[in-house]
């Protein structure tokens, strides 16, 4: 859907759509991912040991979102706004996959969530590194 | 994505979760479908004729988003702000789907985003003939 | 702020900008207390008891952040999609008053929620009661 | 009100309380500004010179609003995150003060949300300055 529409955009520049298309899905994605975590965690029993998962989970929701907006967005933009946000994700999404990891052997929500992170980071990589 | 984290939920139980699938997925992806036509209609030629559509795609944006993470959150919640919300849901994407449709001729990013409108107003009504 | 920037909005109509400013006001207002409730309860040593308010904090921050933008918004909108998520407004502020009520006593902030929730519940109903 | 419910936090540290309450509210108006504005903008005859200030705007306020929930978390947080997200803040800021500035002659709305977006600027490295 995020390819569809963004090839109707007359704004839209074939060459890195590929970069782009994959870095608003795994943000959208790792939001959603993140959101569901989070709410995950506060049913489990050992929620006390999931307070900075719980965290680090709605602050990674949160600048995933964001990014996922204004990458998505392609007309008049300012590439120094898009940067900066991308670089911010992959930060949320590294601190987030790394707590999530620490409790991916006894809670599978953690696990898919640190996968959706690490996805997240990679494809906002890439992004980087065809932008400028 | 949104399938294989909430199975890993500890309270989601089974029977309606599809119809929780496709109205989770549905609404984020309508979010982003009007968060992009909105800003391909702000580079069309006959942006003037845009100006309702642009508006009601930033509203069904806001709407989709909220609906969606409210949707996907099954711990300790209260039904009837979640039945509330779809609701509206309904509202917004079906107001948003008739402005898109008056220009799918014109614009391609209308028509992908009417469907997307169209979509996820379903799936908010089947969650909503599902849940009570 | 709210204020200021609406009146300079070349569409804004004098008479009921007071009820409207209110609503918009309470709902941001709103949302940053739910944020900032849900983010304390998770450092508090009662956590177990204090779910239903994490989780109530975090759809009420949702509806009430997308209530305030939809309110702000004066160009060429449907006031059926205003009103209907008003209304979940209400009934989501609400829900999250009650459940932040039943730990006041012990936690300030879910005493200071509350009063924002009741603040929110009240300017919703102030609009929609202008509205139509 | 963030204040308030500041104070009330468990984790809530005196000291820097001034800073980071001024800079949470300053990305609150900011992103109510930034959506108020792109909303005048739309409603504007010279609707077609204003189009780089709603892209700007929009980005904005999502900066804005992902940013202010991030710094009010108190519980368990990573400061790298806060730092980047704040960062990326003061550049989405800069670019559509700018952009309103060139406005701010003709649109009272754009020279408000100018204002505000400067005021967020200065609150976010204020900010920067005081965390590491």
């Amino acid at each position: 859907m995020i390819r569809a529409i963004l090839m109707t955009h007359p704004l839209a520049r074939g060459a890195d759509v590929g970069v782009l298309v994959r870095c608003v899905e795994e943000c959208f994605e790792c939001a959603a991912a993140c959101t569901s975590c989070a709410d995950a965690c506060l049913a489990e029993d050992d929620l006390q040991e999931l307070v900075a998962c719980i965290r680090l989970d709605l602050d990674c929701a949160d600048v995933c979102e964001a990014t996922g907006c204004v990458a998505l967005r392609q007309t008049a933009g300012e590439v120094s706004v898009l940067r900066a946000l991308v670089e911010s994700c992959v930060i949320a999404c590294r601190a987030c996959a790394e707590e999530c990891e620490k409790h991916a052997e006894h809670h599978e929500h953690c696990r898919v969530c640190a996968a959706a992170c690490r996805g997240c980071l990679q494809a906002c990589q890439d992004l980087l590194a065809t932008t400028r």
